[in-house]
């Protein structure tokens, strides 16, 4: 190996270098060979994962903004020009490059079904080529995310939910996008300093069992920390849960304060905020809340709050960070245009759509979706269009970018007016229908 | 929400930010209440997941790098300044904060079992504990990536294994600190541009399904693109696979060259490879390798093998990417010891073992590994000591440092001398024993 040389990774010099190295030997190919038509890719996948029923589209509104500032700078085209056979051709396209294409998104925080176009983008070959990985990396990562964080609301429903995911997260840089995800999908709070302030996502922190382990007593761990924390929450599980909490009302009383909750993070969380529950109100702490933390995932609060366990508040770390059972989505960026006309990959086990495409979603009069229709561009069917643009002729329409907020609101709807039969949380619920346009399948049949 | 304030995600500035809120709201209690004694953290996890015999240690070097040069510059100060309830006593002693502790962390590349510590940080205690989630997350995310990347050479025996799955890895990040850890876990290659180029692992590349798309004809596709690249590997199954090779065989004799490989990237891949092995060997083209790629597992690649199926190369993507079956590590980074006295977590159902730790591994005099001691620092044991220091008094040892590839040997040799029986592939595979101490089992047992 040779020594490294790349822009550091912390700079974003080094983000147009994400790209696999087929799709610099694709463009200098296209280049020397003089491919200039327009091409249209689409990003969508082929189906849900197992457990699945939706996913949240997510992380499309930054593609949206990063793709007329991508540049390669000199440090990146120094480092390209290390990489045996590439040619001068390409390196100095690529110092010119700037985006000059369409993007086609959905909204962020739309639930999105097999076949259904997330975005597309169109513009000449060379250009939506180049963007391949980078766009499908970043809308994965956050589309994964934000769908797990959908599931957990389902489950929880009014109770707030807290991001503790980051120490499990791949990576800094998931944890942060992770967390615009999770608000988006539905989550309240997150512990993530460099993620709620990069988002404006309240922060929420508790302590840790070492605090307590640092002290020579439970007691005195809990005065200190009150001692800087007017309203904390006392983490209650380092030795004996009956005891911690013991310590708890002891305090309040000795001090005249109640605290702002209690965290249990071990052993049976039902039974054991029962427990608590009650110890704290026979001590005339109804108001004190409980969170709990530990291992939890949609399914573990769904049966905590089937069997009405006292929680107001659940803290979900792993099960959320990585999204646990399904940290991956069959997503793909397939050719489905060029030079005006629909391409598709025909191989078998595969099946593609060719063609430039819309979608458009299908409600009763109370707002309830019926069911998709997927279509051409040009196409027309009943119900609301989908794909809006968002990027023309390489400028970001900017009166198309959403507040998170809204994004987390247009989730929160959309979910809402799903049938219920297509919510269940367990496996194998079915998808929704989505149906084709007579065009598109005719398209389809002749292809 | 409030408007977002952090620096960019992608400047050295941003990474101290990557705390949990606790981590600063205990610190400014211990701040605050004097609490400055010295403590040792230690990094481990209490059980492997599903299917996984072992874990391949790995990050421990990069933290060992960024710890002396960890710092809260003006920016990341002011984002802080703007968190409710933190002090300005927290603030200033941030801004003066650099690393002054000592880290002591095995070999990268070592199989780790449960209970062993991957690394352990002693100094005083806010220092140790401000570090949490930054350490955890990056150990977790290389050390989660690297155990997939050694399952799936396992797996490959001696054939080729290409990285291609940045598209599917959460972040950019991810994808590139993975390729560092795929490169230790023992893959060859690469197609990520900026991981190969930062961590100076081999690129490779071949081509899409939209480049043969963008062609009125595969064959002139594939004439185009051996005009650019000397060695190409073609993508055979964008139509049909056998049509597809026979292009290839009819143009690789009009110009009288051989290209270097073939690729297949969907459909049955053991059969296809058998019949294209069959045409390009009727061919005369013997040496023309054959790469398949297309939702590869461990358990895929054991399969084509034990097949004897003709492949030169593996092309592996989501389920490495992700970890798909094991996505996360229940990696803890726990309170050991405060003030020179051993503390543990008593709580039910999480054993934690008190003290600053040290471990063995015992081995035949073939090399073979017979199994692991876990004891305290100042105990004796037969066997090599895995912990060794690598920060001290906050200074970079730089002697402990080793390039990729000895790394990447030290893990190739340390899986060659595990037992065969715990190297299993398939679930449930037991761990490698640990035994304890006699010094580590009394202090326990009292604890």
């Amino acid at each position: 190996m040779s020594r490294p040389s790349a822009p550091p990774l912390h700079t974003s010099a080094a983000l147009p270098l994400a790209v696999d190295l087929y799709e610099l030997t694709m463009l200098q190919a296209y280049l020397q060979n003089g491919l200039g038509g327009e091409a249209t890719f689409s990003l969508f996948f082929r189906q849900l994962p197992p457990g699945r029923s939706y996913a949240i589209a997510c992380g499309q509104q930054e593609v949206a903004e990063l793709l007329p500032t991508l540049r390669f700078d000199a440090s990146a085209l120094a480092a390209l020009a290390g990489v045996p056979g590439l040619s001068p051709m390409l390196l100095e396209w690529l110092a010119d490059f700037r985006f000059s294409g369409t993007l086609r998104s959905v909204r962020e925080g739309t639930p999105v079904f097999p076949q259904e176009p997330i975005l597309e983008i169109s513009g000449p070959l060379a250009e939506v080529q180049l963007l391949e990985t980078l766009v499908m990396n970043q809308v994965h990562t956050q589309t994964v995310l934000a769908t797990k964080a959908a599931r957990l609301r389902q489950a929880a429903g009014p109770v707030p939910l807290i991001d503790f995911s980051m120490r499990r997260a791949h990576g800094i840089e998931a944890s942060v996008r992770g967390v615009r995800a999770f608000y988006i999908g539905g989550l309240d709070a997150t512990s993530n300093v460099l993620g709620g302030l990069t988002y404006g996502m309240p922060l929420s922190g508790t302590m840790a069992h070492s605090f307590i382990q640092a002290h020579d007593s439970e007691l005195s761990a809990f005065e200190n920390f009150w001692a800087t924390s007017p309203a904390p929450t006392f983490l209650v599980d380092t030795y004996e849960t009956s005891q911690g909490v013991a310590r708890v009302i002891e305090l309040s009383r000795r001090l005249g304060r109640l605290p702002a909750a209690v965290r249990i993070d071990s052993g049976d969380l039902g039974m054991q905020a029962r427990a608590v529950r009650q110890q704290l109100d026979e001590a005339g702490m109804e108001t004190v809340r409980i969170v709990v933390s530990g291992n939890l995932d949609e399914q573990a609060i769904a049966r905590l709050r089937a069997a009405q366990t006292p929680v107001d508040g659940f803290g979900v770390g792993t099960a959320l960070g990585v999204s646990r059972d399904a940290p991956a989505l069959d997503l793909v960026y397939k050719m489905v245009e060029y030079n005006g006309r629909p391409r598709a990959k025909r191989s078998p086990g595969k099946i593609q759509l060719p063609g430039a495409k819309q979608f458009w979603r299908r409600r009763d009069v109370h707002g309830r979706v019926l069911g998709d229709v997927l279509g051409l561009t040009d196409d027309f069917a009943e119900g609301e269009p989908q794909l809006r643009e968002q990027v023309v002729a390489g400028d970001l329409l900017t009166d198309t970018l959403y507040p998170l907020e809204q994004a987390r609101e247009h989730c929160a709807w959309e979910l809402a007016g799903l049938p219920a039969d297509r919510m269940a949380l367990e496996a194998n619920a079915p998808a929704l229908e989505v149906r084709l346009t007579p065009a598109l399948r005719a398209l389809a049949e002749r292809h």
